[in-house]
This record gives structure tokens, sequence and C-alpha cells, in this order.
């Protein structure tokens, strides 16, 4: 039987979600989780490759198991075995075909940026900051080029193994709640640092680094060195994972 | 001359304010960096004794120097020597009279509980958690009893070297925004743990252990037995200091 766990992290004491030898992962550790709780080796596939220091509140990881243990009750049992930043809130039995990548219909992302004198403290490992005032209209202005399917070529990182870079961005928006802007994008799939690139290319408009209007021309480039720079990851949380043949 | 420093910090990371030998405090790192900035040993006195895990948005901290930095350039110039989890944000010359404790007028506490069935990782170092469903009807009842000038003994951890065990609550409130509970309290000045066991106790007034009308009778009592459970530290924040003397 096929079992997708939705699971929520915080990423600040990780090196990513992805195993890696020699370094602690969220992956790691919740595959330690369920081997214990099903007392057997258990390996799972996640969703989405997050990176060090970024938070999750709905990774996907797909496992398999002859165990039956009833789905409502799985988050309790495997979150008896998992540290204190890592939880699991759903599981679901899903289908033989189901794939935690191409199942996927959609991801949301959410960057947070403080934009204050001083630094908050309590925000630190979830923000980014600045204390240049930044202009939230003109940051509102210039999300709408992004919208559409694009080449998102200059907004990749390089040394992505990506075999495109066309991506489609259904939903990019902006809140700002008392010093807090929130940028939020729901898409196809991401690049890699993409979301963080779009986030600083937003806050070089904000800063009046970049018009809002240049950004069809810098997508048009394909030129990384067009688009602001990457943020640092800790500003980043993975909302949502929206899947194929999931009721949500 | 007088120097008021305004400082925020997240506790996660700390022994509480106090400087204690061993163990690494609040004080000690802002101690460290005042010395580094003004190249002499330096000396704080808090307005708060903060507890480990204990977040704080306005501690005090005054001390006294000859050299002339100008007072908005100080904080500015601390932050350069001190760590992420700790930021000035102010600072006021004050009278030569002006006490970190006597001189203040009032204190604004808040403590947060995440009501969910389960626990947000992303909040675990900021909030206390649980999975019963609270009642904030209830919650919201209760608070008028614990506002005026009580006897607060009922609501003080044994230990406590206070004086006195009367303190004047001057508002009492709850707001509840998404899943996280908010209570803030604003009083003359706060007994031993007094926050957190007024948290536990309208905790248990949510899950109907306590009715709102007993609040009287547990105040009365002076029993600490009758009071609720004091919560975890790390859902507790002190949000401001006001002082006499100093318009902020």
């Amino acid at each position: 039987m096929n079992i997708l766990l939705i699971v929520a992290y915080d990423g600040t004491n990780y090196y990513g979600w992805q195993r890696q030898s020699g370094f602690v992962t969220v992956q790691q550790r919740l595959e330690e989780a369920l081997s214990a709780l099903y007392k057997k080796e258990i390996t799972v596939r996640g969703s989405s490759r997050t990176d060090t220091g970024v938070h999750c509140m709905g990774q996907g990881a797909l496992y398999k198991t002859e165990q039956n243990i009833p789905a409502e009750r799985l988050p309790y049992a495997v979150n008896a075995f998992l540290p204190d930043d890592i939880v699991v809130n759903k599981a679901y039995i899903v289908d033989d075909d189901f794939h935690p990548q191409y199942s996927v219909i959609d991801k949301t992302y959410e960057y947070k940026i403080q934009n204050a004198d001083f630094r908050n403290p309590l925000l630190y490992n979830y923000t980014a900051f600045t204390h240049y005032k930044l202009d939230i209209e003109k940051m509102r202005r210039a999300c709408k080029y992004f919208i559409g399917e694009h080449d998102f070529k200059a907004f990749c990182a390089s040394g992505s193994d990506a075999k495109t870079t066309v991506r489609t961005i259904y939903d990019l928006s902006i809140e700002k709640v008392n010093d807090i802007i929130s940028i939020r994008v729901r898409g196809s799939g991401f690049l890699y640092n993409m979301v963080r690139i779009i986030a600083g290319t937003l806050l070089y408009v904000g800063l009046g680094k970049i018009m809002p209007q240049e950004i069809t021309d810098i997508i048009n480039s394909r030129d990384r060195a067009r688009a602001g720079k990457t943020l640092v990851p800790n500003g980043l949380t993975l909302l949502e994972v929206n899947y194929e043949k999931i009721d949500r």
C-alpha cells in the first residue's frame, strides 16, 4: 500500500529535506521515525527538495508498506517518533501509480521580509530583513508580469539539472501586515532557488533598482544576472502541494 | 550619564536574562557587547528578570557611562556587537534618579497558545500547545476577575522572595487569530511565574476545569494549588515596559 504523508517542519536545524550522508536532514529524521514505527526500514520520496533553513507546512512524503495502520491514526503514530520541529499533519492512502512529483498539480510558497528600522529577533529564523523602505505598490505592480507560462532561466540558480526551465506561475501576490511583507506564489513547479530569486527581484523593485515593467525583459533575457539576488533561505516556506487524485 | 536601552531578544538559546556564572544569558551578552563598544567594562541593570526560554520585545537595561555616543546612534553601535537574536531598538538618556525597576509604571506580557489538531513546528519556540478545544468565550469571561489590585499569592511560584504578593492588573484580554490564542496582560508588576500561572489558569477555564466565576475564590484563597499549572516559558513574551519620565 502507498502512503502519502503531509509533513511540516522548521528547517532551521536541518541541512534541508534531502538525505545526504554526514548531515542531518528532515528526510533522514522522517525515515528513522517510520522505520522505528514499522520496525522495518522505510524510505520515502519527497515532493520538493527544500534547502537548508527553508521551512515547510506541507511537504509530501511517499512510502510503501504492507502494514495496515489506519490513515487517520498514522500522524499521531509517526509524530511519537519525530523530534518537535517535524510534524506529520495528515496521511493518505494513495494509488499505486501515484508519484510524489509527477502527480503534483501545483505548489505554493511564501517568502517573508521584515521591513523595519530594527530586526525583530523573534522572526530571525523566519524572515529576510531590510531597513530600506520598500515600495509595496511597485512590488505589487511587478507581480503580474510573472504570471503565466514563461522560460524562467533568469530565475534559476546555476548548477540546476532541470530538463526545461519553462514553468507556469498561476498566482503571485504581496500582503503586508505590520512590518512583515509576505510574497505568496503558486505555480506548476519551481526551478532551483526560483522563489528566492523572484523574492530578491521583487525586493529590488521595492527599492527602485528595477522598474515593475522591466520584469518581462528580464524574463525574456534568460540571463540570471539581470534578476535580483537570491534572498536568504530562512524567509522561505513551502506552504502547500496539491496533487491529482487527492482531495484536500 | 545614565543610558536606558530597550532590548528585544529571542530567549530560546539563553538561560534567561539575568547573569549567572556558567550559563549564557542575555544580560551577559549585552554587557559583553557594551564593554566591547565602550572599551571599558559595563554592567547593566534590567527591568525584568525573564526566565530561560522567555522572549522579550522591550526589556529595559540601564547603565552608566562617561562617553557621549548620541542616543539615536547607540542602537546601531551596540547591535554591531550583539548576536542575531538580541537587538537594541532604542536608547534614552535618563535622569540620575531613574531606576530600572522603581521607575516602572507598568509592564505588558503576551502569552500564546496554539490550539489545533497538530502542532505547527514553526511556532514551537513561541507558543504553548494543546489539541483540546478551548472555549475562548469562557476564557474571556474569566479575564475580568483578574483586573484590579489583588493579593496574587495563588499565582506566584514558590521560592519567590517578593516582599508583598499584592499586584495590580490593569488589562487582561484574549485574542484569537487562526489557531493562535494570545493572552495579553498589563500590570503594575508581576510575581515570579505569575503570567505563566494566569495563562495556565485561563487554559483550565478554556478546558472547563475551572469556571470563570471561580477566579475570585482562587485569588482570595491565596493557595497556589487552586490555580492552573505553570505553562511552558516559550509561550511568553515581555512586550513592553513603561517608565515614569520617559515618553515612548
